[in-house]
């Protein structure tokens, strides 16, 4: 965990070294990315049963989950779980049902009509990764915005393990969440079946979850043909503090986000350099106590750092560059600078806040934009499963009211049959 | 214009030809816009000017317009085309207005606090086509969303012609937008210069407005540094009509989309044959009177249908796996239908609410969803340049509640320095 004094001349420097997070060449990824979208294409199901094989090792008879396969894993689940799945399951929806936007239709003068239909996606499929990153959360808060949103028909596609199986904790919460169409198919192949269609798997509207590097340049190389998320990036938090806050918290809160993999991005802004030291010395104490030691400890090595800058408002200045993923502010009365915050994705209030709540539990997505992209995008919601569609009625009437001024408009842009079609209504 | 009967067994094989819109291997082009963009990055202003020269034919002094220069186009501008500018964009602010979003804050059961935060992007880049497709009005549909979100910054690209000069009816439209950051250059580098900044141009957060291929791709290519509104392809306009349609109507409507260009995607769906025949003959008689008559002809031989349905339910069916980017319905009570239609861009209700009109004047933004994509993606609004931002804050006594079913998600997952930033707040 580096210390770094920010005088106003160095903070611009270190900054922008800082923010040169997402400048990588993927030429050679892409290129066999490509590769297997194309064969995803032509030969369909063949192609997935090929890819399976030769990337996750197994022969899979039918990559369609079977109602008994899911039966088979919620045995395997223990009640507790299912339980809490549930409550969060609760706690995600009513948070998202807040997200519905309605229709609407007024009337304007001289019975022009305009508005706006809001309509849900009709088919979306959702990638929830497999091997070791096995996160049932995630597939939680990749359906039930769709599910909130109306979307009738959700296909979730997952990795098996080199026993053909479906990790049963994702099987549960997909059976918690209410989804009922899943395969057993990972990487970029999936991608290509959801974008594409197979025999088997059906085209979708739009593809969601996190995934791998290959997952990732997928989704990017079918975005167009689909919608799809976002491209996500390392974990990031930025934890704001003043003198009055525990570093036994800021701690174990830097090292919650260090455990995600080595290229997350941990930083602590401060005015206090005492509270600086004490954490740093409090990651080092905890971090000794960690399962996943070995992954916190690079991703401190790597993108670690506590800054001491002059003011509370000159670190919200600062983390409003950055646009982070997560956001704490422990302060004094944190409610006072949320409307100066303006580029994050999530932020936790307070001391008892802590990020892992907002993961599982207090119902905002976890799906939230990284690497500086906070900036002009936005948390999974119920918004990204709809679409708008415009409405315009004129009568008669009104029609001539302004038929002059389109017929004008229409001559100086050079499409004169735009103009005609005003014209021969009156002719 | 093909006539053709839609019987249910042919209209499968019909439609899945039509539908291939998309597919298309832009490999050659994009290795030119990867070393278009690098260079930009590279090289900033420098590469621009030198690309300027290149591609446009023109060495330029400044990049950026001058006050000077708006004047002198102002000059050259009649009156009567301000005035309607001046029309048009009250119409279009009106309707964009209702797209506002109000940020929330909620309390929930025991001091629990979430929201949502509604903020604009800070700064947005305009692309506006040069040359002999030169919109003004897509400058307003452009600008105007951005505006009323709240966006601060907006700069506006746009290739100069050969004497090194702006359409003037473009920076008329600029200057009834109220923007005055306006950049002479276009194709990929203007891309480039929007997506990394130049010593001249400042980096944006997003880039939108429509372009030739180069620009497309050159954005998809950026996606991700920066947001983008959308690929747009061909312009397309799906007429349903039953026999008391007007056929004069209707293929002058056709007509003004198959003006566009000859990839223009136009086709009828009937339940009359009469009017079928009717609207043939029609387009046949008001082709020839067309100032861009080539370009019609070719649009209605390569992408010109009739179809004649059985009834106009199963137009509508057909029409929503289209999902055109104008739907124009001519039949008694169109409003009746409204509720079917699940894939547009924008509806044309009636017999005198032509596609021109949504073009330049009604209000709803005419940059929207080609190829398919409004199965998934909307028209251009405000929605496009705000972010949004969870909240959550909770209490001691909430987060306690709460704690072992946090820890033993946490464990589930693998995390368990997740589940430790829960345990020290409460050992």
């Amino acid at each position: 965990m580096k210390i770094v004094e920010l005088c106003d001349k160095s903070y611009k420097d270190v900054l922008n070294n800082l923010l040169k997070r997402d400048i990588e060449d993927f030429y050679e990824i892409d290129k066999n990315i490509i590769a297997i979208l194309r064969n995803v294409k032509d030969f369909k199901d063949k192609a997935l049963y090929d890819y399976t094989f030769k990337f996750d090792g197994v022969k899979i008879d039918n990559i369609k989950v079977t109602e008994d396969e899911v039966k088979e894993a919620l045995d395997t689940v223990d009640n507790q779980f299912l339980d809490i799945l549930k409550k969060a399951k609760y706690n995600i929806e009513r948070f998202h049902k807040r997200q519905i936007e309605k229709s609407w239709i007024e009337h304007e003068k001289k019975g022009i009509i305009l508005g706006q239909l809001i309509r849900p996606l009709d088919r979306v499929g959702i990638y929830v990764p497999g091997g070791t990153a096995s996160y049932p959360s995630s597939v939680l808060m990749n359906s039930i915005p769709a599910m909130i949103a109306g979307v009738k028909s959700i296909a979730m596609v997952t990795p098996p393990d080199k026993r053909g199986k479906v990790n049963p904790n994702i099987l549960a919460a997909a059976y918690i969440a209410g989804i009922d169409e899943i395969y057993k198919v990972g990487g970029a192949q999936a991608i290509g079946a959801l974008a594409y269609g197979t025999e088997t798997i059906k085209q979708v509207q739009k593809i969601v979850g996190p995934g791998n590097i290959y997952v990732a340049r997928a989704k990017k190389e079918v975005f167009g043909i689909v919608d799809i998320d976002m491209i996500a990036g390392p974990s990031e938090i930025c934890i704001i503090a003043d003198k009055n806050s525990n570093p036994r918290y800021i701690a174990a809160d830097l090292l919650s986000q260090a455990e995600h993999d080595q290229f997350a991005f941990l930083v602590l802004f401060t005015n206090s350099i005492d509270l600086a030291e004490s954490v740093k010395k409090e990651v080092i104490k905890q971090l000794d106590k960690l399962e996943r030691k070995e992954i916190a400890e690079k991703s401190i090595g790597n993108n670690g750092y506590i800054f001491i800058v002059d003011s509370i408002d000159k670190a919200i200045e600062i983390s409003n560059e950055i646009a982070p993923e997560h956001l704490e502010i422990m302060v004094d009365n944190p409610f006072g600078l949320i409307s100066r915050i303006k580029n994050a994705g999530a932020v936790f209030l307070g001391s008892f806040t802590p990020e892992p709540v907002g993961d599982y539990f207090a119902g905002p997505n976890h799906t939230l934009p990284t690497s500086g992209t906070a900036k002009f995008s936005s948390p999974l919601g119920v918004y990204d499963f709809v679409k708008k569609t415009s409405l315009i009625y004129y009568t008669k009437e009104s029609l001539k009211e302004i038929k002059d001024d389109v017929i004008y408009f229409s001559k100086i842009e050079g499409l004169t049959a735009h103009g005609n079609s005003i014209r021969v209504r009156f002719e």
